[in-house]
């Protein structure tokens, strides 16, 4: 998908310094792009890497066009300007029509005649499966799922019974959606598994990672809104709710009934335990552990860095007792303010 | 799989109060529950809604039916009756009895013929699969593998040659069961990999959560004990040994030839290091660091709650000298008890 | 793949203390081995199993010898030359050469005559796979996949188009290699996707746990250098590139861009977040939170172990105020050098 760079800045609204008829076949790197290909800055922290640039043209802010030694488009938002040019050059696959020769599909199930239905993809009776959608190789849709116009699911996916998926989805290879919920009644030293005929409600626009697994509801729905990105092996629990445009980075995790709101960012490693809800707009740093509902805005962190082992162990060592050592603190305070009174007063009159 | 209210009381042995010809078609909850709808209260956190429920009876304690305003099942164990009564409105799925035309099933394997083994199904040479079991879509058995009666294994599940699995266990899609351990020994700044011979052995009513791992023993098996319970993305590492009854969590990982005795509790995201034994009826809270076997029951711990990202950075830094901070206190006691001493004593006499 | 004692003696380069003619067919464990079983002890820990081995032979140190009632092949590196006899007497499963009916594979996929292709396989238009290479059951290879020769990718795998894995490799179950990596711009209160256009690139010897995920990159690619080995659940984000020989225990992950140098070790769940680099010869120990590059070797740690619930709770209680106590210590410390002044000078002359 070629352009000249005069038609990218026209049709993302950037100012355009340098030649329009310049061809512009893919994106690059600062560092390593090639004469047909465009980059951007973004980050002062790769500024450097600027004025030695060996790609065609660079998207970039108005304060760093003097220093670019290649044609650019200027815009205040380079980052966004170039994942929208970058969609552009390298636009996702579309769905080839047709379903494949090996895939089973039962008779029941609605299949748009756009869509793809890759081989040995297998699915369930009275699925629905909208224009344009495609599902992968080897995927598996249980009876009664619904896939929105548009959507991908890669290979290899497992949707259970009842799932809905709303339209221009991306589902990663390995995700497992609306496998049952982790629920069990203490049973005198067993457990008694407690059924779980709720579902999964997936909003529009909404990617979900490899290996990543969303749990059916227990009796309501599991529901992941409008715009939500989840990463690679990440864990939503049975009645969970992420709010739209919340975005869950690998290998963290929601317990269940807890309710993330809008816009929330949540870092890699983080873990929600269950039944609390987080406000929108809030920031978990990675491995952040969340024990508690959070209804104030604003950034939150958990984790303590990694250090040389033999000071690491000093410290941890040191937490093992640190209630002991807060308690001597009070006593030293104690004896420091009667020492500091008797110093005062050396006779114990007052 | 509808019954009176009557019904019920009768068979899980509750009090009835109310309409025993009331028939009860589904679960529900407290707060939605419809007019065909059966739900329960056992934590007095949601008593608060027992009032204003819409449920056609509610299972409770007898200390809450005075509050409640429908009919009510009264039993001490709330909860595990809920269980038993939501599974009896809401059975597993029974098997279908036959194998898919797709599947390819090895001259030598042994499937019963109340077995349902589904699309795209591989079932290797000398598999057993017992009475009224299900092979999902696309799952993978490899040589010699067992699967005991009433066992139902999802949809694109791989478990390699020669694992057993016992009877009435549930395996969720994406599991991996008995893939190689991890080990290699150092072979001068490389790794010799050494071959994993065991196997997995899998008890009865074993569940197994999507994507959850299981790995093949490195001489000897792996082994998982009945009743145990592994939600989602669960590590289970060669030679480890789970024993009955025991349930993790999301997340949470044991590693190699580590025991756990019966009836534990692994919170999310708790990781036990290798070689070491936990005893019976230990219960880890979510995301513990497991280094120290443990030789008495009880609850342990290892998490820091995340906080206000300004608040954790100033704590976390101190975490960093923590140490010195200790040896700081220390010389503040010594210097404090030479002062007390001086104190008491100005002219050093004794 | 039985062999005499003396073989293995002279293949491996050990001194025999016993009988030559003894035949060996696997391996067994110190504890539990038998009478045709080959063991070995590399851990002072388990010496005392020594003298009542039922094994037939022991690899053992040349310390260890004369300790040992039964026959032993003697040599420095017992746990190494353990590794390489048992994968004589245990070789990895070899290649049987054909495609299997119901695999799918593209007109112009070029599959060695040697290789083996199992049920309901897909292979994409010009993937290339090698001599001897095994593509297990239900393994999806995207278009363009080069699977170098010996490698073994188990059943049900995901590489998605374009990926290039070298020779010898082996790749476990429900691995995903190649999803897109998790790039998105914000764009006013939701997020443009940016196109992972990069690839995946692995070098030889390579080993790749069950339900790993390996992201391609987001214009150049993510790199595996030769003989890396991965454990399961491991995360390897866009970008990153793992140095030769590094091993990732499960549960592990290593964030975008983040380069990791020659023979690091990295320990189960130890997460390192993006953009760093990590010099050779680093180790972190279990859990470790990595945030900054490390550019010196050695071994670096970041856990808390668990403690008994109601201590742990203290102690994190007292760490939420560490910051406040530092500040109260400063405050003592003060205090304490004016009492000290003072009371050396009562009078306050100098």
């Amino acid at each position: 998908m070629a352009a000249t760079l005069g038609e990218l800045a026209a049709r993302f609204g950037c100012e355009l310094v340098g030649d329009p008829a310049l061809v512009i076949r893919r994106v690059g790197t600062l560092a390593s792009g090639a004469d047909d290909a465009i980059t951007f800055l973004a980050n002062s922290q790769y500024k450097s890497q600027l004025k030695s640039t060996r790609a065609a043209a660079v998207i970039l802010a108005p304060g760093d066009r003097e220093a670019c030694p290649v044609a650019c488009l200027v815009h205040r938002e380079p980052y966004l300007i170039y994942a929208r040019i970058a969609t552009s050059l390298h636009p996702e696959p579309v769905a080839v029509p047709g379903v494949h020769t090996t895939a089973v599909v039962a008779a029941s199930a609605r299949i748009a005649p756009t869509a793809e239905v890759d081989a040995h993809a297998v699915i369930g009776g009275d699925c629905t499966v909208g224009d344009g959608a495609v599902i992968g190789a080897g995927t598996v849709l249980g009876a009664g799922v619904t896939v929105g116009a548009g959507t991908r699911i890669g290979p290899r996916v497992a949707v259970l019974h009842g799932v809905k998926i709303g339209a221009r989805c991306i589902v990663h290879p390995g995700a497992v959606i609306g496998a049952d919920g982790f629920g069990f009644a203490p049973d005198h030293g067993a457990w008694q598994k407690i059924p779980q005929v709720g579902g999964v409600v997936i909003g529009d626009d909404v990617e979900i990672g490899a290996n990543t697994t969303i749990d059916r509801g227990t009796i309501e729905d599991t529901v992941i809104e409008d715009g939500v990105k989840l990463d690679n092996l990440v864990q939503v629990a049975h009645n969970a709710r992420l709010g739209a445009h919340t975005i869950m980075a690998a290998m963290s995790g929601v317990a269940g009934s807890t309710k993330v709101g809008k816009r929330c960012m949540i870092g890699g490693g983080t873990v929600m335990i269950n039944s609390l809800t987080i406000c929108d707009d809030v920031k978990f740093t990675f491995h952040s552990i969340v024990t508690r509902s959070v209804d104030e805005p604003g950034t939150y962190s958990g984790h303590l860095p990694a250090e040389e082992a033999a000071k690491w162990r000093k410290n941890a060592v040191r937490f093992r007792n640190l209630d002991e050592m807060a308690e001597r603190l009070a006593d030293v305070e104690r004896q420091l303010a009667k020492l500091e009174k008797t110093s005062k007063d050396p006779d114990g009159r007052t």
